[in-house]
């Protein structure tokens, strides 16, 4: 692996959740704005626009980096030694700078001030709880779909935010750094920066028990497969 | 097949069936609260989320247990001697077990009481003549689909409850551990208890009646393939 | 091929066309009811039941009979020769009797009188014309998918009639089994008895146009494969 | 290649572009017809139709003509010479006039005046962004899958498309001949003529820069592959 394919890696991680961003935020201030107060049409069209989404950049940028676009996910792989704590964590600033692009690039479309403060409020147990089971079912999805049907993972990483969108009471950001982007849109998709911390925690903590519980499910142990 | 094995197949099961639920009733919740009192736009959220998260359980846990899910569809295995009766009771014990816990976890998620009691009247020889067409139907995509594609087995089966959402006066549970655990919650998804057995009969005469008509009609009959 | 395989492609015709009516007219009257005068909204679930079914039915069927379920297919097999006179009109019989049971049956399951008269009125050269277009649509798709991406046929014709549902004014019969048995429903997907016939030959008409076109753009004529 | 064969690649980007403006003009004057005002159902239908239709038509035109449809698809493939300049040429007229065809078939199925004049506003840096962002995500999705999963191109433009209606203001046009043939009609889907060169010169701007850009990120390079 040389520096070119190594920077190919850093950009694909940032331009894929800038793209991820770009849909989850923009998606969510159209619905919001045609929706005239039916905010299950609203999250209708999130929700479609996010699944797709997903299927598009996975398999794209699959092949170049992983296509992780998710702290949460990288420190999945981490645990299984799959990728290197230094490049984890280059992994990781990338994907919050993409978010944090993609969340601006939102709102430049949608003519409002680049730079905002989410007002929404996601807090308790119950949000908390849901942010964690949806982060355990993401990485479930990653890796019996590597484990079983590597070439599907786009589509069921796609179908399963479809699903979990609607199956917790958080609508599923389970991605640190969808989470920190969402904090800095005070749209339909917002989350107030003081509840942020709550549901990043949440989700690191789920992704690390899903690690080793999925690990023995699938069969295939959190090690190194040296 | 050792001991190991054995409780993977178990845990696939029970986690499959809990994640079904958790997004049946959890989708059913979220779709009603926020629909605003239009029951479409409900049903519609909850078909969107149940058939994309059949498509995700189906793909990661088939190889691992069948992904079953559903005693009908263990019976249904079972009259074609393709599990053993005393695997099929616990198959069944393990998805019931798991139904209940989904139920509960919805619940949670949604920061409703636990433990509820059902008040959906879902009654009559329409809605038990909808449960065995839909089961019926059911049985016919799991075996037209094991013996022509095993490949696209969760997308038809995702795709075919999406369909029996909207084609049965019902809504096509088609599932007796789903049955249980839906007259567990008083919300958009649930059954009366006194309602239950009804819809269970129906469920569990079809899959009897599919097993021997489509055996023969696909051409592998329902006997053991020594 | 035997007299019980002949037997098995008889049963699948009916079978398939009876389930997609039952899906085409039991999700309109389910769409209709909830909907509560938002047509669009009905339409949406009537949508995604109908290209589900699709997609499930010609997957499961397809080996056995090839999944017609429609006389405008069968006649456009025939042009090719790919099917003999008398077995497509045997073929063409099993289709209208499927689609007949399948109204009645839709009725049975939403407890309404099992025979009706529709009074929805479509006609006019619009209906007629979006009839054509549909129809030959449905026969481009069939033959460019037979033709380039066979495993993708179901899916081809599952989303082209999504489209098609709404990119014509009269909503893509596209089938006269379809047509015929759609004038006994007096709901949301039905047709006056005297508007069929106009819709039945614009659809014949198209299927036979389209053959001979896209035979020749496909690059296989619409003659015997000797 | 035969005269004959360069014959059937015109006709199938004129007959693709053609069914692609039917879908999405007469896809969206059905769902504003229907939908009471409800912008977002509306546009749930327009897009649901619109994504399903490409899936099929990239399908089943992809292995005649390669299934642009679009003048800054075209672009971006002379600009990696794999088009000659005047074979461009000839598809992009060849788009044109199968776009305009096809909003005039829309306009007669549904009962209006074949040759209409918008005069949706669509205008501004927001929505002239939107297009830049709506194109380079296009071409992106179409050389990332051309150069890692050719077999699902049709499913990843259907789906990008389906999102970027969605993530933008302008909700994606990223086609010329699209934004032309929708300057033709006064419905739902349209765009002042006035507006549309905006449109244009933002679409082909973006193609080209991502042909450079996605070119070196994807691994294969803008340059004739000798």
């Amino acid at each position: 692996m040389n520096a070119q394919s190594i920077g190919r890696q850093f950009v694909a991680e940032w331009l894929g959740t800038l793209m991820l961003l770009v849909t989850v935020i923009g998606s969510g201030i159209m619905a919001e704005r045609l929706a005239g107060g039916n905010i299950a049409i609203a999250l209708l069209g999130n929700t479609i626009a996010t699944g797709a989404i997903l299927v598009v950049l996975i398999t794209v940028f699959g092949p170049v980096s992983g296509a992780h676009f998710n702290p949460a996910v990288t420190l999945a792989f981490a645990i299984r030694k799959e990728i290197s704590p230094s490049m984890a964590l280059l992994y990781i600033l990338f994907q919050i700078m993409g978010a944090v692009c993609g969340a601006m690039l939102a709102h430049f479309m949608f003519e409002v001030s680049l730079l905002q403060i989410s007002q929404n409020v996601r807090s308790g147990p119950a949000q908390m709880g849901s942010e964690a089971v949806a982060t355990f079912g993401l990485v479930m999805v990653i890796f019996g779909g590597i484990r079983f049907r590597p070439d599907a993972v786009p589509w069921l990483v796609g179908l399963y935010i479809t699903a979990a969108y609607w199956f917790t009471s958080s609508t599923s950001f389970a991605n640190p750094a969808v989470t920190l982007a969402r904090s800095l849109t005070d749209s339909f998709s917002g989350i107030r920066p003081v509840d942020a911390p709550g549901f990043i925690i949440s989700q690191l903590v789920a992704a690390m028990i899903a690690t080793y519980v999925l690990g023995w499910l699938f069969g295939n142990k959190a090690e190194p497969r040296s």
